[in-house]
């Protein structure tokens, strides 16, 4: 054919092109040194936390692999606690994570207290038989440097795979941590977890129950769902509510779903994720399932969770905006969390999201693939209070111009009603930017 | 907190360094003007393809929405020809599927012959009502053309969405496309059909059955699953066998589970991929079901479309790398399946493969969230053939320098073994790349 030689020409001219494109990408960015901290940090920075009675916090630079920074993290849980938490479902999950698990499985004898140990720098997964070895090293060593039973010590790791973790760096820094548990020490809690976020990530509230005043507080890491480091979300909260352990899980349970299980970056599930919720019981009598009480320390908690929740997302690789996207109108709550995550995990709405573009056709796309039940011709979507498109066609009142300026925000809401019944979603995402590809691409080579 | 007014200072200095990150990296792609070719069009350009007895093309630039350039493509196929063809799942499909979907499910009367009609520039996708009356309008046009009856005409639109089909530009050059149709014009065919498409696409086979010798040949068009335009795949293979609709549909069906639908470039779906196959029973004696002849007929046929398949990978947006997912061992095939297409849409795996990072540890991660069965301490990887981890840990063998040596091809094999069972699946798609974003987040705007 005519074209061959021509193109095989092309083809190669391109190949050059293109690694030099990439190249020029790569260099242009390590000069600008990425942004310090997200631009989509909480402009308040670290917020006020209250002091949980019956928990102390210690922080110290172990030197798993990071030089000069905290990157162990201990917290003492006071006799009388209760601790229920969530994992990862990724059936290659670390060691820490199964630990976790089947400690959280046992109704806990809790007269001695309980443990959490963190580090950060080395995830400890993908290490085979050694990983488990490392777990129970390291809860050994807390048991006995604070007089807890081993199974009521709980860890998790977060940082490189597939390196051995050296434990021993983190028991010999216990006696050191051990003396310097103190109440209230969030901030350095709080740092001694990250990895690749770009600021640390806290929250609280304070509630009135008929008993008395509760205190919540908690903190997270992630830097996406998913961070070079195979990223690994986080997440330690805290309460003096007096709770049975049995109901404060299927609290937890509950608005996980609301929460963490809303948001998404990259659609990547790390092998490390853990919530843990430890309540030290310290506060006014036991809250009873059913009650007023009940339902105004769950909506506390569910406050926490979602802010932590959403502040993982402002740290998401290369974000630049923030998405919430709503769906309302689906035949099911599982159909409208299906097409809001297929919404928020499409790189094409995602990108467009990165070049202020509103480019509504890949919403509709994005429905249209999500598995959910949908109906073009029913089909509504606003931007913001920006009616785009209803009824299978763009809004007769909807401008172009309307439309783009609204997508200058950095904050941005985009609701699809599916017009078919009552299931609603709402999920939290970030844009995906040439950021997330210098990250990811560019790590470890 | 003290650090409060530092970190608002910090995150309002990024956000202005984002921005400026982002332009720069506009301007950088815009002045290198993107490859004209993809680096992975295959070296011999367009092929040499047969001449189908029974079919004549022809294309023409009817302006829907391009200037100087073929935009329509018109088919005729002779008296006795049947059309098999499969199109998208997603619920937001376009009018021209739905169209196409109610004419494949028909056993129709060969005895006028078939058309088939493409256009490119508009895909007359979520255009309401209108939307119908255009596709009635092109097939009645075409089918009084070229004295077929209306429900022998399938049609095609694939472009812009949400804008409605300027269809009379398109019925207007219905005589010249009559005029010019000619056997064996494959090319001036293929490059009608395409939107942002780098490089044409086409495939084709000669076998010999025991009654002779047949034909198949056939394009593709789609850069990407989803290109900006919503992307669409639009394929259309003819061949001269003598073949029952019923048999080449389920055929076409078997075929397209292991070729087109073994594809991915970022898990987004069109709305409007169609695949159709059209045989006019111009050669040899009619194929029989479950006779060596049958198998043969789609055996050739599976390769054209797998070559045709892999045509759209390469000319995936940005793409620099063709991967292919091989994953073996597991409980069951659609469990490798599940495994495969979730390390091929993993954004992590990719952007690894377009930094040649030989980063096994998120081939884990993919196959943890894939919902595949899997054992962390089962678990195998090669990338080609190094061998890189084995039961759960990486492998004695491997160096990073191995590793790293391998992802430096263009074209990547990579195998993840389950080691639970016999099920397998192979995928095949491309990196993840700063080029995607560039051509993505800056459409339209």
């Amino acid at each position: 054919m005519a074209m061959s030689r021509r193109d095989a020409r092309s083809a190669r001219l391109a190949t050059a092109r293109a690694r030099n494109l990439r190249r020029r990408a790569r260099e242009a960015e390590r000069a600008s040194n990425a942004p310090a901290v997200s631009p989509l940090a909480p402009e308040q920075g670290f917020p006020d936390m209250p002091v949980i009675a019956g928990l102390e916090l210690a922080a110290v630079a172990a030197g798993v692999r990071y030089k000069g920074r905290a990157d162990v993290m201990l917290a003492r849980l006071a006799p009388g606690s209760v601790v229920a938490g969530v994992t990862t479902r990724s059936s290659t999950r670390s060691a820490p994570v199964l630990d976790c698990e089947a400690k959280l499985s046992q109704i806990a004898d809790t007269s001695a207290g309980a443990a959490i140990v963190v580090n950060s720098g080395n995830s400890n997964a993908f290490t085979g038989g050694r990983g488990l070895e490392s777990v129970a090293a390291i809860t050994n060593a807390v048991a006995e440097t604070l007089g807890v039973p081993e199974t009521r010590v709980f860890s998790s790791s977060t940082g490189v795979i597939g390196e051995p973790l050296p434990h021993e760096r983190i028991t010999a820094a216990l006696n050191t941590l051990a003396a310097t548990l103190t109440p209230g020490n969030w901030p350095a809690a709080a740092a001694a977890i990250m990895t690749t976020d770009t600021f640390p990530k806290g929250a609280g509230a304070s509630v009135a129950l008929s008993t008395g005043p509760v205190q919540i507080a908690g903190f997270a890491k992630g830097s996406g769902m998913i961070a070079p480091d195979m990223g690994t979300m986080l997440v330690y909260i805290f309460t003096d509510a007096a709770i049975d352990q049995a109901q404060l899980q299927a609290m937890v349970g509950r608005l996980c779903d609301r929460s963490f299980n809303c948001i998404t970056v990259d659609s990547d599930t790390s092998t490390s994720d853990t919530l843990l919720v430890g309540a030290t019981g310290q506060a006014g009598s036991a809250i009873i399932a059913g009650t007023p009480d009940a339902d105004i320390f769950e909506a506390a908690l569910g406050a926490v969770m979602t802010d932590l929740a959403q502040q993982v997302v402002r740290d998401g690789e290369g974000a630049t905006k923030l998405l919430e996207v709503r769906v309302t109108g689906a035949e099911t709550e599982d159909d409208a969390r299906k097409a809001a995550l297929a919404i928020a995990n499409s790189p094409l709405v995602k990108t467009a999201v990165a070049g202020e573009d509103p480019n509504w056709g890949r919403v509709v796309m994005a429905v249209g693939k999500s598995g959910a039940k949908a109906d073009r011709d029913q089909l509504s979507i606003w931007f913001g209070d920006i009616l785009v498109a209803e009824k299978g066609w763009v809004a007769e009142s909807y401008t172009e111009e309307a439309g783009a300026s609204y997508m200058r925000n950095a904050e941005l809401v985009l609701t699809a009603d599916l017009g078919l019944g009552d299931g609603q979603s709402t999920v939290w995402t970030c844009d995906l930017t040439h950021g997330y590809i210098t990250i990811n691409a560019d790590y470890r080579s």
